[in-house]
């Protein structure tokens, strides 16, 4: 008997029609003889039409009550599902992040799970019922309702698969896995049969779209098989793996890329102790994020200071830069927010080397200039001119021969 | 310091508007100094909504599950409310049925209120928060989700002011009070300013349907002082009391009036022991409810055995009394279910007697026959032919004087 935990998002669950789809998929599993635990989002589009409500009544409304109204979303959902079930004769019951204590902090809209007491789910999975949980949601120690943010759903699946010991978290969504890279922009993109966590989170912080990095995150504390697929065909789907042995390991598993990052340099700044401090201390004093870093030694006694901020934020990080840059009698203040970031993330990097030369070739040949570069264990990433991006992703996917399929995979296969 | 429970129902929050005004409402009362306990129905027309998705998936859904459902229709409206006393300034916290243990049985979709742990509501109070509780739900001792059925929230808000002792429960509707009569059939009918208990009981379960019995009942059985006033004005409503001392009595509270019953009457009945049971138990083995029951001895040695139904087990109940009618070589069966019951209420019957002789007067008056009599301590309901509702009723009403102006008043005055 293996015991399943399936996530379904929203648009998983966005009409009867769906719901009775999702329905029919759990009655297969179970009837495949899993013990199954499904876990859901609110309907697609409820989250933003309750917020609305809100937001016509408050322009901040107080993040308790938010809380409150946004987990009926899926308290709809889990009991709707739960009917359907009933409907095909198998017997099911839908329990709130309270119900089936999903104890989190009080940091209402973002707030972290605690611990699930799951005694309430193994005894209905005894009686042979399936169990519908609410995603999303949960209650802090006094009672109050609070919800776990965007992807909070991902995040329920992957811990009631961890408290439950499940066999596998297997996570809905609306693309069929994980992929070497964004297929609209590189047709030859493959699914991944599998990828090690540390990958995933490199991919998910660099832009890729498929699962929250918290879920993810989750996962690899607890060790969760987890499994990404789709909810409207039968594939696989690609599977988030914890060990790397008994692989064969491939140099890069995917291309991660994003545009919502402007550069931003401080020239001439007289190259002393504490320079770096003085200019990210203000920086991160107006709440602005910084990505990458790098400082240049400079010949003349003075450096260039460089770093990536979000986009949104360019304009702000440009002011806050110019009256600290009179104050360093720094030479000048320059940016641009027309650039792009691309990275090569793969485990085989650790092992092998010459990923970074056969990167910066790939993009010499393409005539594209790099302008900063970051590195990690298991990454590289370069910034480039934004109308470079889909030519240098390309570059990269070709380069790495990503399109051929993958010689490593994993010993673990799809069980629903 | 005084404690308030107010309870708005569905079209006093159906809109964001209302909801405003629902706010100003609570508002003014806490700004006069009164502790605000504010119980709320879900928007009208959701709990039909979300009906009509679970019967979407399912003919005869779970009731759990369709508990699970329709109790989110309250979350929104309690966190809606919340935050739009939040933009007034007015610190409030929203809590589910769950959440207050209002504790039920664990008859899903009609359970009974068994008992509420006031604590942290009143922790809430003594912080000077007003507490918005969601009605029509509560959790049973397996921490399952309950709802209380029709008119459940009515029951919410006298239970809350029962477990609270609170100085007066206000159940807000779309009705400025309990008139003498129905306003539509009689243009001279009057708010009534009180209204005892034992009157307003008779009254709901002849017909008026101002109040939800059971919240009567409640609000009876624990001296709750109960009142009901219109969510659109501000007048004072009617008062529900307790205790007929220290009022100038009168004869005639209210008329109460229906046309839902129908008539069966089986003629020639063999007149011996055990007959009504013959006959009243086939009807209720089909479970159709009896209303008026009136046997009348015969001459002959046999009897006619005459009863009221429910219009809509006319039919039914029919078809059964032919079969039992046979049986008992009774001679024929006949009925009609072109009735109405009209029903004059008031303790003032107690004390003072005639008020029978003045009815039946007032109706022979009009030509109007009675074609059944029953009475009760505090009421005289007689069954006629349904053209002659509205001219029965108004000849009641001013036989009775109910136009006048009541000669009692209570001693509470209207306190938000």
């Amino acid at each position: 008997m293996t015991l399943i935990v399936q996530k379904f998002g929203g648009t998983s669950v966005g009409s009867i029609e769906r719901i009775n789809a999702v329905a029919d998929r759990v009655v297969r599993a179970r009837l495949a003889g899993h013990d199954m635990v499904v876990v859901l989002s609110a309907m697609s589009g409820e989250t933003n039409r309750l917020l609305a409500l809100a937001h016509d009544l408050h322009s901040d409304p107080p993040a308790r009550e938010v809380d409150v109204l946004l987990a009926t979303g899926e308290q709809v959902t889990i009991a709707l599902l739960s009917i359907a079930l009933a409907q095909r004769g198998c017997d099911a019951r839908s329990y709130t992040g309270a119900q089936v204590h999903i104890r989190t902090d009080n940091v209402h809209g973002k707030a972290r799970i605690l611990d699930i007491d799951d005694a309430r789910v193994r005894d209905d999975l005894r009686k042979g019922r399936v169990v519908v949980v609410a995603g999303f949601q949960g209650v802090d120690e006094d009672g109050n309702i609070t919800t776990l943010g965007r992807g909070g759903s991902d995040t329920t699946a992957v811990a009631m698969a961890a408290a439950l010991k499940a066999d596998e978290c297997q996570i809905y969504t609306d693309v069929d896995g994980v992929y070497t890279t964004d297929p609209r922009i590189v047709p030859e993109a493959r699914r991944l049969e599998c990828i090690t966590v540390e990958e995933m989170l490199e991919l998910a912080s660099l832009g890729a779209k498929v699962l929250q990095s918290r879920s993810v995150e989750f996962a690899g504390k607890y060790k969760v098989p987890l499994r990404v697929l789709s909810s409207f065909d039968d594939g696989p789907g690609t599977l988030i793996t914890h060990e790397e042995s008994g692989m064969e390991q491939v140099l890069i598993s995917g291309i991660a890329f994003n545009r919502d990052e402007a550069k931003l340099t401080v020239k001439g700044v007289p190259d002393q102790p504490g320079v770096a401090y003085a200019i990210l201390g203000v920086v991160a004093d107006e709440h602005i994020n910084v990505d990458m870093i790098i400082q240049n030694v400079g010949a003349d006694g003075t450096t260039d200071f460089t770093f990536t901020v979000d986009r949104t934020d360019y304009r702000k990080a440009t002011t806050v830069l110019e009256q600290i840059a009179k104050k360093l009698r720094a030479r000048e203040v320059t940016g641009d927010d027309r650039i792009a970031k691309i990275s090569v993330v793969g485990v085989g990097m650790r092992s092998h080397t010459g990923v970074a030369s056969v990167m910066f070739k790939a993009l010499a040949d393409e005539g594209i200039n790099i302008q900063m570069i970051s590195t990690s264990e298991i990454k590289i990433s370069v910034v480039v001119e934004e109308k470079y991006l889909e030519l240098g992703v390309r570059a990269l996917h070709s380069a790495f021969g990503l399109e051929k399929g993958q010689v490593r995979t994993g010993s673990v296969t799809h069980s629903a």
